[in-house]
């Protein structure tokens, strides 16, 4: 559809142009012998910091590839921040929230513990990849940061300043997540869903004891909570995020 | 949190009170071995015509089970007109796409096939009892219909009146679905979303000649299609659908 490459790769080392960019054994791996780049081949990479840019491969080794920074494909430019805290689910479902979270532009990944959250371990590495992946295949110029799980309380009580945390509440008590996106003031924000058991009541009464809370609800059906995150990741994007402006 | 039985099956038999109803042996099997419901246990039962109605388990043999019909617990009720058309993708994703379409709220599921399709199979059998699973656990009051697969231009030419399409658009030509969505009028609806190579020219200037058809877009990054998918539906429910109500 355009002259832009298609192989496109996130890297932690910096991108200007003329420079030199050494890819390590799975990178190498990857762009040699999965996508089977012949030398000459262009790739696009981002690092998060320096924008989008198009590289070519100069050379490879057994183990490595060295590409060649040649020029800039777009500009590093703002992104919605908006977290995600989760309650860890079974494994299956979490690396989809991880995927589909980082499609839908979520700036953090916080999982957070709760009363009923069956988990107790989460493989923060495993979402990082995976997270990686999804930034890569979805044109993204950032790679949504992975927190360190934490109890829920603990998170909250960190809480900084000026940003709003949208809960799904499961018990009927919020509005309609429409209603109260539309009225949101812009700026930093979060959006918070419990365990497939729903939060307990203390829980459910600390979060909305604060005054940077709101509850909001998703219609009428019982929803698995993976979907329940996708569906208010989207809500939030289309009416308080990035989805509001025309493509260019 | 509340008395009504956990336990919940979709039935095809008619649902009064004091009538019975015989369980055949799949979820017979599913009741007394899986679930292992004892003599007397509560189950919700609907079949998408009578509403929901607790049941109480009377006998039950080797490969059947009876239930006498009690008491409503909830009339059936007038659900969101909304249909997905959908290209069909590998079975993960499309068993994804049943499930999550389910929950949220879609009437029916019209698998299409478009000039990029990879797929030329559909397993409507199996989308059906992925959507039946997931109507019982949401607590849906029906089962969305699983249409048989057809080409996209033939699904177009039998179009019903007065039944909006909206197609989402990755070349960039939609405008906002939030911005649409608050805009379209309240009536009979249809999301389009195309495979994960897009659609091809002719199939996209195809549907927008159509005076039923509006192009959305869903922001700047790429979506893989099960994703585009969830998030439109989201923002249908949230905006024009029956998540605009606060829950009871």
């Amino acid at each position: 559809m355009d002259d832009s490459p298609k192989l496109r790769l996130f890297i932690e080392a910096p991108l200007a142009e003329g420079g030199t960019v050494t890819l390590g054994a799975e990178q190498a791996h990857y762009l040699l012998h999965v996508m089977r780049a012949p030398a000459g081949a262009q790739v696009a990479l981002f690092n998060g910091r320096d924008g989008e840019w198009q590289a070519r491969l100069a050379d490879s080794g057994k183990r490595s590839a060295g590409l060649v920074v040649e020029r800039c494909l777009r500009p590093q430019a703002a992104e919605p921040d908006l977290w995600l805290l989760f309650a860890p689910v079974k494994r299956q479902r979490i690396d989809f929230i991880a995927e589909k979270a980082t499609e839908l532009g979520v700036s953090a990944l916080q999982p957070v513990f709760t009363r009923r959250t069956a988990m107790t371990r989460v493989n923060e590495q495993r979402l990082r990849a995976i997270a990686i992946e999804a930034a890569e295949q979805s044109e993204r110029l950032t790679v949504p940061e992975i927190r360190p799980s934490r109890a829920l309380d603990m998170v909250l009580a960190d809480w900084p300043a000026g940003r709003r945390l949208f809960m799904l509440d499961e018990t009927g008590g919020g509005r309609p997540i429409a209603e109260v996106l539309s009225r949101a003031e812009r700026g930093p924000a979060a959006m918070l869903v419990g365990p497939e058991g729903g939060f307990a009541k203390s829980e459910l009464d600390a979060v909305l004891s604060l005054a940077f809370a709101r509850p909001v609800g998703l219609g009428p059906r019982i929803l698995r909570a993976d979907t329940a995150v996708l569906a208010a990741l989207a809500c939030f994007q289309a009416l308080c995020g990035d989805w509001r402006h025309p493509a260019e």
